[in-house]
C-alpha cells in the first residue's frame, strides 16, 4: 500500500502504530463557500489541507480528514450566506463536530493535535469545539492531550507580504478570494482558477458594523472582497513556503517533534 | 476551468446556474472507520463518493462534499469505536450536520437532493437529519424540496450477488471490510488495499443483541466481520455497475431527470 | 402488598433491597403507533412489556416502566408519521430519555440492565441513548454497569418461523401490524384485535430508498405492511414462548443469573 | 373490540374519527418516584391517569399514554433523587418529551388538549414543554390548538379538605406520600398500599430554602413528608369525586364540551 | 479603590484573596418584566440585588452580577409574556446560564454559594441550573461546593405579614407588582415608582389552571395581580429588614459564617 | 418618575409607547472578567453600557439591560479563563441568551436593534445569537426587524489614536486592561481604578496560535496584555466622544433616526 501522510489512507493498525509512537495529528477545518467568479468553492478545503500535508511531512505527522462544511460565512469576511453555493453549519453544530472529532482522537490515544483553520469564520466555533472536546476528555480521565489551534494565514513574514504587496498589504480581513488565496490556488489547483473571470468590483468598502438582514449592495456582487489581479502561482509558492516553514517551526517548538 | 461534477469544484455562478436549471444534488455520507488490516480507513468516503460521481454524470447532477465523519461505529456492523482510527460523531451532532447542509442547500434553491449513505451506522441519524432539515425549510416557507435517501449497497441485483457469492450471500449485515467493500476498493483505489493482509479470523459470530460496554472478544480482532478473500477489481466492477445503473434508474424515475 | 415483577409496583425499600442483591432490570421501549385498522395503537408497548415480564420472572428480575412514546415511525417500517395517532419523539429527545433513565438507574445502584425494544425505529436512538447514559455514569465514577440491548423479534428460531410461515418468511422488515404482531396481540390482548378488520391491501411494495416528503401511495392505505391473515393466539403462543426462552437464555449467559 | 377511553387502545381509524369530531385529549404526566415504605412507586402515574380516565368519560374525551418518567424529585416536595427507585429526567429532556407529544398530536389534528400533571416537580418543565410545543405548531401553521394545563390536586373544595383534615389542612406542599395520595391509592390500587408500613417520622420540617448537595437528615428517612395515618379508601373517594367533578366543570367551561 | 461588596467591583486579585478565605458568594436571579403601570421593569433585579447586598455585608460575602433576563413570565404569577417589555429566556437557556456561572465560580475556587431568586418563574429553571452546574463540577473533580437556593420573599415572619396586611395576607402567589414589591421599591428606588398610577383593576381572579394561548381578559390589563394601594417605604423597610435578618441567619446557620 | 434612557427603568406602558413610535433599542453585551490588578472586573459591562446610554440619548433610543456574563475569555485577547473572577458562559449558552432576548424584543414590536459588544470574545457567539434570533422571528412571521451589531472600539478615528498613542497604536488585539480601557474607566468610574497598581509585566508576547490547555507563562501574570501606563480620564474623554459620535452617526445613517 501507499505510504501516506493522510490518516484516512492508513489501515487501522498503521494508525495505531503511529499513535503509539506519539504522532502529531493535523485537523484541517474548511468549508464550502463562494470564492468569486474565478475560483471554485473548495478553496478553504484545498488550502489548509495542503498546508497540513506539507507540515505533517516535515514533522512526521498525519492529517485527519478535512471538515468540509464550516461556520456560516459573514458578509464582511466571506461575502455571507446569500451567495449560492455557500453551504454552512450553525455555530453549535460546527463546535460539536470539532468536539466529537477531538474526543474520538483523544480516546484513541492521540496526544498532540494541531487544528489548522482555513476559513475565517470557523475560528471561534473551533475555539469552542476544542474547549468542549478537551473538557469531555478530561472528564473521561484524559488530561494530557495538547492542542495547538491556528489560522494558517497568520504564519507569514513581513518580508513576504512586502514582496506580494509592494504598494502595501490591505490586511487579512478583506483577503477573501483575493490575491493571497488566488495565488495559492494557482499554485495548487490551477485547474480550478480562471484568471479571465477575476472581477474588478472590489475592494469592498465595509462599515465597522454588521447589518442583519444584509442590505442590498452591502457586499460586492462578485463576492471578491479585495483584489485578485496580479495573483500568480509564483506568489502562491512564496506564501505557501512561508506558511509551511513557520507552522513547522511552531509545531516543533511546542511539541518537540 | 475544469468541467466538474463536484459542486465544490464549481464557481458560485456556475453552481447558481445549475440550481436555476433544477440540478439534482447528491450528498454522500461517509465516515472515517477501520476497515481491517488490509484497507485504508476511507472506504466509506471513497465508495459513496464514487457512486454519486457516476450517477450524477448519468443524470446531469452534481455531488456535494462528502461528510467525512459519521455516526459511531457499532460492534455488530462496523467493529465498534474501540478500533483505533475509527473517528465518529454523536448521533445528534451527525443529524445536525445533515440538517444544516440540507437547510443551506434548500435556501440556495436546490429542490432535488439524493442523500447517498456509505456507512451503515449513518442510516438512522441521517433519516433524522433529513427530517429536521426539511422541517426547518418548511418553516422558512420552502415546501417543495424533494429528498431521496438511500444506502448504495441496497441497489444490487440477485444475479450480481449470485455471481459474487456462488456459495450464497452471507447478508449485508456482516459486509464490513469484506468481499463487497474490498472488491470496490480494488476497483477504485487499489493503492489503498493490500490483499496480503486480508485476515482470516472471520466471519464474526454475533449474538442477536448488543453489549455495552463491549466485552473482550465480541468482535474479530482484525475488524473484518465476514471474509474478504476472493475480492477482485473485476467483482468491484460488476458491483459498481449494478449500483450505478440501479440508482440512476431510481433517480430518473423519482425526479424525472 | 402484591408481589410484583414491575418495578413501579414496588415500594422504594423493596426496590432498594432488590438492587442490593444485584437484580437485573428490564427496560421496555415502546411507542404509540398505528397498527392497522384491526389493532390498537399500543402494540409496541404491550409486546415488549409482556416479553420483559416473562423473562424477568424467569431470571428474578424486575421491569421498569415502559417508555410509551418512541422515535418517529418511518414509512418503510411502520407506515410513517402521516397516520393519525402515531405519536412520536425526535431522535434526540428519545435518546435523552433513555440516557436519563439509565443514569438514574445506575446512580441507584443497578448494574445489570436489559433494554428490550418493541418498536423498530427506536433501535438506533436507543443505541445512542445507552451510549450517552453509560458515558454519563462513567463520568460520575460508575464504570461497571452492564447493558444488553435487543429487539425481541430477533429471538426466534428458524423452526418457529417455518411453522408460522409455511410458504416462507417474508422478513422482519415488513412485519408491521402483520402476522407476527397480530398473533402476539391475539394471545395477550384479544380485546384489542378485530380480525374482521384485517385489510388486504398489502403487502407493501417498497423501493430500496426513502422519499421525503412521503409521496401519496408510498405506503398501503391501511398501514399494514405485510399480511395479517391467518394470525392466531396459538401462533402468538409459539412465538412468545420462543422469544421468552431465547432471551432468558441470553440474559442468563451474559449476566450469570 | 373494546370501547375504550384510552387513545392507545383505539385503532388509528377510530382515533382519526374522534379527532375529526374535535375530541378533547388528556395527557397525564407522571413519574416513577418513591412514595414511602407503604406505597408503590407508581402513585404519580396511577392517580393522574385515573383522574383523566374519569374526566374523559364525562366529556367524551380520550386519554393519551401517561408519561411515566418525570422531572427530578426535589427534597422539599418529593424527597429527592437520593431515594432508590426515583427515576427521573433532566428538565430539558422532560420538556422536549412534552413538546414532541404536543407537536405530534397537533399535527394529527388534535385541537383541544388537557395536560394533567400528577407529579409536583413536573409542573414547570411541563409549562415549558407546552410553550415549546405550541411554538413549533405555530411555525408549522397550526395556530388554533388550545391547551389547558393543571395539577389535579388544585381542584378540591375547602369543604372536602375540611372533612379530610378536621384539625386543619397542612398544605399541599408536604402532601407527598401522605394522607391525600395514600387515600387515593387505597381507593384505586389497594393492592399497592400496605398501611402497616406507614411511617411516623414525619411531618418533615423543611427550611425555606434548598440545599445542594442535600445534607444528611434534610429529608425524613421514610420519604413520607407529612402524615399518612388515617388514610382510607373512603377519603380517597371523596377526593377523587371532587377532583373529577371540578376538572370536568373547568374543561366544559373552557372547551364547551 | 472602593471597598465593595459587589464582586464585579473588585479586581481579580482582590476576588482571589476573598475566595482563598472561603468567601460566600451571592448570585441574584432577576428578570426584566412588567410590574404594572406604576413601577419600572427592573423590580426583580433591584430587589434580590438589594437583599444580597445587605446579607453579604452581614456575613462578609460578595455579590455576583445579577442575571437580568429570567425565565418566561406566566400569566398567573407575573402577567405573562404578552406584556410589552417583559423580556425572557427559554427555560433551557436560563438553566444553562445558571449552570455555566456556577461551573465558572466553582472552578475559581468558590465553595459557598447562595442563589437568591427575585422572579418567581425563575425558581424551577434555577433548580435545574444548580443541579447541572454541580454535576459538571463533580465531573471535574470538584465535589465540595455547597449551594443554598432560595426565594427571598419566603423569609418573612407571620408578624410582619400581619402588620402589612391587617385584613389578611392574600398569599404570595398574587404578589406581583402589588403591596410587597411596591413597598420595597418605594424604599429602594422611589424614583422608579409612581403611586398615582397604581391601578385598581385587581386583584386577579385566576382559575386553578393555565391556558395556552392565553385568552383575552385572563390577566388584569394593568399587569398588577393583587393590590398595590397602601404601599409605603416604611412597609418596605419592615419587609426588607425581615428578609435580610432571616436570610442572614439561615446563611450563618448553614455555612457557619 | 424619572425620565430614563434605560428600558428597565420604564414602566411597561412607557416602553410600549416608545415601541409604538419605532424606538431604537440598544443591547450592550458585557462580561465579568479580570482586567488587571488595577481595575475592577466590570469594565466590559461599564463601557458598552456607557456608550449605549450616550448614543441612545442622541438618537432618542433606549438601552436594554446589559448582559453581564459573556463568552469565555481567551488567553490572547483577555487573559483566559484561568484568572480568578473571570466568569463566563459556553458559546452556545451565550448565543441562546442573545437569541432569546432578540426574539422577545421582536415579539414585543421592536424593529430597530443595535447590539453593542464590549467584550471581544462575545463577538462571534453574538453574531450567531443575532442570526438565530432573527431566524426565530422570521418563522413567527416577523421579517422586518433590523439589527446593527458592532464592537464599540471599532468606532475611533485615526487622529484620536494618534493623539492617544504618539508612539504608535499597538493594535486593538492587545488592548485588554490597557490604555484605552483604563482611560475610559478613569473617565466613568475612577473609583474602580487604582493607577498605583498598574503592572509593568506587559506587553504580552503571544505567538500566532492558541494552546490548549494554556501553558504556564503563556499570559502575563497580571492579566494586562499591553500597557496601561499613561492612562487618563482626559484620554478617556477623547475616546468616548469619538465612539459616541461615530456610532451615533452610523445608527442615524442606517436607521434614519
Amino acid at each position: 500500500m501507499v505510504e501516506s501522510v493522510f490518516m484516512a489512507e492508513l489501515t487501522w493498525p498503521e494508525f495505531a502504530a503511529k499513535v503509539a509512537e506519539g504522532v502529531t495529528v493535523f485537523l484541517p477545518l474548511g468549508t464550502t463557500e463562494q470564492h468569486g467568479p474565478h475560483m471554485a468553492m473548495n478553496v478553504d478545503v484545498v488550502l489548509p489541507t495542503a498546508v497540513c500535508e506539507r507540515v505533517a511531512r516535515n514533522v512526521g505527522g498525519i492529517v485527519a480528514p478535512t471538515i468540509p462544511y464550516g461556520y456560516k460565512s459573514q458578509p464582511r469576511s466571506g461575502g455571507g450566506e446569500a451567495f449560492p453555493g455557500t453551504t454552512s453549519l450553525d455555530a453549535n453544530t460546527f463546535s460539536l463536530v470539532v468536539r466529537d472529532v477531538i474526543r474520538s482522537l483523544g480516546t484513541d490515544g492521540v496526544r498532540r493535535l494541531v487544528v489548522v483553520n482555513g476559513h475565517f469564520e470557523n475560528c471561534w466555533p473551533a475555539v469552542e469545539g476544542v474547549d468542549l472536546g478537551l473538557r469531555e476528555l478530561r472528564r473521561d480521565g484524559i488530561r494530557d492531550m495538547q492542542v495547538m489551534r491556528l489560522e494558517y494565514w497568520d504564519f507569514v513574514g513581513r518580508d513576504t507580504l512586502d514582496r506580494l504587496f509592494p504598494e502595501g498589504f490591505p490586511g487579512t480581513e478583506l483577503e477573501h478570494a483575493s490575491l493571497l488565496e488566488t495565488s495559492l490556488m494557482l499554485l495548487l489547483r490551477p485547474d480550478l482558477v480562471d484568471m479571465d473571470k477575476v472581477p474588478s468590483d472590489g475592494p469592498a468598502q465595509f462599515p465597522t458594523y454588521d447589518r442583519h438582514p444584509v442590505p442590498e449592495g452591502f457586499v460586492p456582487a462578485s463576492g471578491v472582497l479585495a483584489r485578485a489581479q496580479g495573483s500568480s502561482a509564483e506568489k502562491g509558492r512564496l506564501l505557501m513556503d512561508d506558511h509551511v516553514e513557520r507552522i513547522t517551526r511552531a509545531v516543533r517548538a511546542e511539541f518537540g517533534v
